[in-house]
């Protein structure tokens, strides 16, 4: 195994010491139990979103913590759920009193921790799930997956509650948006934990793996390695199958590589996912290409594509200042 | 080779029609000769600023065309100079009679075709050669390579230009960041250029190159792979060498990954870097950690120091709205 760390151990704390200090102007973190938060408070109480997960999908979500976005974020060790007493911790650092929005992947320790720091929380709190990966089909034993459509979700509750939306207007907002997102993604590589020391998962030198998770899952099926476009293909068929766009319908397009991928390669998907939906007449009004929903090392990328509406577009071009996502301040 | 790509040949073009369609609020790409510009012209006429270079570095240059920053950027074929007539084709676009100032790292194809293009261009022009990687000695027999510090004289230079300083002070200004400027880093991988198809050197399990280029040439020596703190610490001592800041000195602490390094190790990298100028007493005063000046899929990164002053902090703070490095605006 080839990483830049000093130890397994260490490797998370001494991280996001780093994290923390590079971006001392929007975040702070809490050593015991770990979490980021938000420095600068919004000028009146707002609903506090919190969000969480397990490490190695960076800047998911630490990276998306500050104005406009979530107020703090729960890491886990790499690919593990963070535990009970992070998210409490957390909830209780940036509650204003107008209530608590968690936003919760569809794991299943997640949704557990998140479900016992929920029933201990003495605030209002209500809970947003995000399962916008398609590769599984819709009555999967645990349901499908929160990938890359999870920045989206909170990109845009994080405006509303900014503008002030009340606790369940902010929930009825993300499940929406949720509903109107869909995901898929190929890897070319696995990724390697530091604490297995070895790849996640056995791929050929001429195989890919459509459908994949975010966390290396297997996905739909090993496929043999093809042109940008065949995969291209797969991804956004499966993608409009599930969200049905329609001809003059706006859509935000989001290409996600998964850590090891270059731009170049995102923007080439970008523009042939881009011409799948013009020619049916769908409008790309929004877009997002980058490494933002990552999965350590992994080389492939994701196609999220969520349903807009003018609502939905004035809140994803608000303002918003975290690490990694940054503009209009 | 495993790629997203549908052939070597068409790579380039049909990435940069998706990178100039997710950005066409930015801006615009000219197919013949290729190059990428700016769109949003500033209010007043200013000297324009045209950069270039091999691709597969990306976000730089092309990420890096905008309001605040560079008016062109010319990609030449991966880690290929662009041609002299890509050079005077941009420059003709984006002159706005203020003169132009050529951002060059000093690569030998780079500097010929640079030269070639300003000696044939009718308007005012000068150069600023970047050639900050310490990895090789000052006395080097073509000069010391331009790396990731050219990203600071980008954003610092473009600062000037919109706010109106002229063509001779933009060029002392770059030149004068340029020499405040070190960097070097350090290779875990190879990268693998598609039209090679095999890695570009061979790497064993257990060594790292340092004071690797960024086009994957050999560094100053193939080391074994060692702890984050020992690889950082050769990275930071090389560099302070070079710059010698004195305590009370305040720089800019840049991290940057080749490519397909997480951001946790990215911010690892941080600390430990931070943890060694603080010790001195030096200042950080602004940070920058993400993937800007890659190799394509190249595992490691890189360390960049520049020493600040209040002008150019007041600089690197201004307003820069580009596809990849948005902030104030």
């Amino acid at each position: 195994m080839k990483k830049i760390i000093n130890s397994v151990e260490s490797l998370l704390e001494e991280s996001l010491t780093g994290f923390s200090k590079a971006h001392g102007d929007i975040v702070a973190f809490n050593r015991q139990p770990h979490f980021i938060y938000r420095i600068k408070e919004s000028n009146s109480a707002k609903v506090a979103l919190v969000s969480g997960g397990g490490s190695g999908h960076e800047p998911l979500h630490t990276g998306l913590v500050g104005q406009g976005m979530l107020d703090a974020a729960c890491p886990g060790q790499i690919f593990t759920s963070p535990t009970p007493d992070q998210m409490m911790a957390a909830a209780d650092k940036v509650n204003q009193g107008e209530g608590v929005l968690f936003i919760v992947k569809n794991y299943a320790g997640d949704v557990m921790n998140f479900e016992i720091a929920a029933e201990m929380l003495d605030c209002e709190h209500a809970t947003v799930l995000i399962d916008d990966d398609v590769s599984l089909p819709k009555d999967h034993s645990t349901g499908r997956r929160g990938v890359a459509g999870t920045l989206i979700v909170e990109k845009i509750v994080g405006a509303a509650a900014e503008a002030g939306a009340s606790l369940l207007e902010c929930k009825a907002l993300g499940d929406r948006v949720n509903a109107a997102t869909a995901s898929m993604g190929v890897a070319l590589s696995s990724c390697t934990v530091p604490a297995l020391g070895q790849p996640t998962f056995d791929i050929g030198d001429n195989e890919i793996e459509m459908g994949v998770g975010i966390h290396g899952e297997r996905g739909r099926e090993p496929m043999d390695l093809s042109s940008a476009s065949e995969m291209v293909s797969h991804l956004t068929k499966a993608i409009d199958e599930e969200l049905k766009p329609q001809a003059g319908q706006q859509v935000l397009l989001h290409i996600n590589g998964f850590g090891a991928t270059p731009l170049m390669e995102l923007y080439l998907m970008y523009e042939l996912a881009s011409e799948f939906w013009q020619e049916k007449g769908v409008v790309i009004s929004r877009s997002l290409v980058g490494n933002y929903t990552t999965s350590l090392d992994m080389a492939g990328a994701s196609i999220t594509l969520t349903l807009l509406d003018e609502e939905l577009i004035t809140l994803w071009d608000s303002p918003v200042h975290t690490a990694n996502l940054r503009w209009g301040c």
